[in-house]
């Protein structure tokens, strides 16, 4: 099934059932106010949401048209934001752009960071920040919603709580970046706030496409409506999601609702570091990225971050072109009081 | 007003009043079921709280007996844990610890790490973890429950959006953080759940030890019964509360509900590093410094970091020798599935 939460002047939303052409959905909020309260029951909840899925596929329920900018983050707030970086190439790529090397226990020892999880922005909302000169980039990904993960889970014990999977953009202020991690303690001013897609889908409904711990299908990411990325998430994600989620919760358990992130998806090309999509690669889920590749190539990068007015999209399509999750589309803006 | 949470099975509790001697409480869930609620409504909400508070000192309400083991953590779980490190002392001191340098922009620039704030632990609830040899440390800090904070607050902003106060137990894997600082992205693994005070308090409850930044009381730290900390929460605290709210809230803004933490409480001594309690110094809020003291001095650390068994208590008590908080007393067991 999908599921949306629609903006409704609310701090979390309504719950709504979201047809499998995204085009129709269903209340859902008589059953479960908001997306959390679900999640919270889920084993209660869930299967009642799954009838309405399979009613509204039928035509048997009233039903309106959905509008993706409608729609908030499935979770305009989480108890928790946990993001990977499960695509080791893109952390080595980015390491060497800001001149770090990589340890090779990077390769076999997970990285996440702890994310603000407090304000995610609607998927259709532009990405405010008051200035340019922070070096603003996108970063697409893929992302999981889990339920109850006790402290010290198993890899198979991870693998069942995954309940839902969206897409993100985990948008990153280059400039701050390097200056702040150079202090020791991670990302805050650095990681503003992301957004995640219009929709979430269980598993189930990626078909063939989930191998239980992956999404193998490309990640659309578009800049001002030219092709960007085409990376497949499923190919050269080092950790998949249950590896991340067991290292997340090996000395704390994580609440119903958590946000596992997968970090920039990210392909190699013959073994190096891959060719823009202008190039005929399968480019890149973030500027720094392509940036780095540039000064590979020629000495300096060329592709500039993202300005005021530019437009980011994400999306995934299905082996058949169609959308399953729904575009994140933000524009950038200037950040005014 | 005093405000807690008691535990009724369900994941966030229900939210009481309790009285200034923390002796009664009376429920307050018919107008905010949790404090997170309280907290999304508070200017129309908190007025009706401080009736009910004042009732209940005038004895006008039905009213039970208040047992800070009955409570949990303030909010048991929350959209947003960013801890700072305001008494730069304790992060110069814990960085020769670990040989590392500190550079002196911290003086300046304050350094605030994002938290998992997910799974909380009550404030007499034991701390459960794996192994002994993760190095286990408790870290006393006071923290501050802020209402919503726009992006680009001024000082001024930031201040009138102190909510609450409270006492934490932010519990810290000495044995984890070396390596996981290391790889870059901060803290995760090295950071289990924290634990709250059993009471939350309106900054107007502190009197005038409350100057509208910080409190200027001392925090008690005690191990197995025996004094450890007793330093003075408004000395040496290089950012205030503000400080690091202005800091946390640059480029995303924060929402009501979000918990910005002190760091480790930490006083110098003659511009020194202070002494032990047992050698008539105000001692420390976390093991690892009194460990770097007794590096400097000896050559090598004497005190060892908590085992299963060991028992840590945090309070803080008024001129008149009452408690504030109520006081996080946890045992260190044995996680085991």
């Amino acid at each position: 099934m999908k599921l949306a939460t629609l903006k409704d002047g609310t701090r979390d939303g309504k719950l709504v059932v979201v047809s499998r052409d995204l085009t129709q959905y269903t209340d859902a909020s008589f059953l479960a106010r908001t997306l959390q309260a679900a999640l919270d029951d889920w084993r209660r909840i869930s299967p009642h949401l799954a009838t309405i899925a399979e009613s509204l596929e039928n035509n048997a329920l009233p039903a309106a048209r959905f509008h993706e900018h409608d729609a908030h983050s499935p979770l305009p707030r989480a108890y928790q934001w946990a993001d990977g970086s499960a695509y080791v190439n893109h952390v080595e790529l980015v390491r060497k752009a800001r001149g770090v090397e990589m340890p090779a226990s990077f390769w076999t020892d997970p990285l996440i960071y702890q994310g603000g999880s407090d304000s995610f922005v609607a998927p259709r909302d532009p990405i405010r920040l008051a200035d340019e000169a922070f070096g603003i980039d996108m970063e697409a990904e893929i992302a999981v919603i889990v339920d109850d993960v006790p402290m010290g889970a198993s890899l198979e014990e991870a693998r069942a709580a995954i309940r839902l999977v969206m897409l993100v953009n985990d948008v990153t202020l280059r400039a701050l970046t390097g200056p702040e991690l150079a202090k020791g303690f991670g990302f805050f001013q650095s990681k503003p706030s992301s957004a995640f897609s219009p929709v979430a889908v269980t598993p189930d409904e990626l078909g063939d496409a989930w191998d239980g711990g992956k999404v193998n299908l490309p990640l659309l990411a578009d800049i001002n409506g030219k092709p960007f990325g085409r990376a497949d998430a499923g190919v050269d994600m080092t950790f998949d999601f249950p590896a991340l989620m067991a290292h997340a919760a090996r000395t704390r358990p994580l609440v119903s609702g958590t946000i596992i992130g997968s970090g920039t998806v990210s392909n190699k090309l013959d073994g190096g570091p891959g060719k823009p999509v202008s190039a005929g690669g399968a480019g890149y889920s973030c500027i720094a990225e392509q940036r780095m590749i540039e000064t590979i190539v020629s000495g300096e990068p060329k592709t500039p971050f993202l300005r005021f007015g530019d437009t980011v999209r994400i999306e995934m399509k299905d082996r058949s072109g169609h959308s399953i999750f729904g575009a994140i589309e933000q524009k950038v803006e200037k950040y005014q009081r």
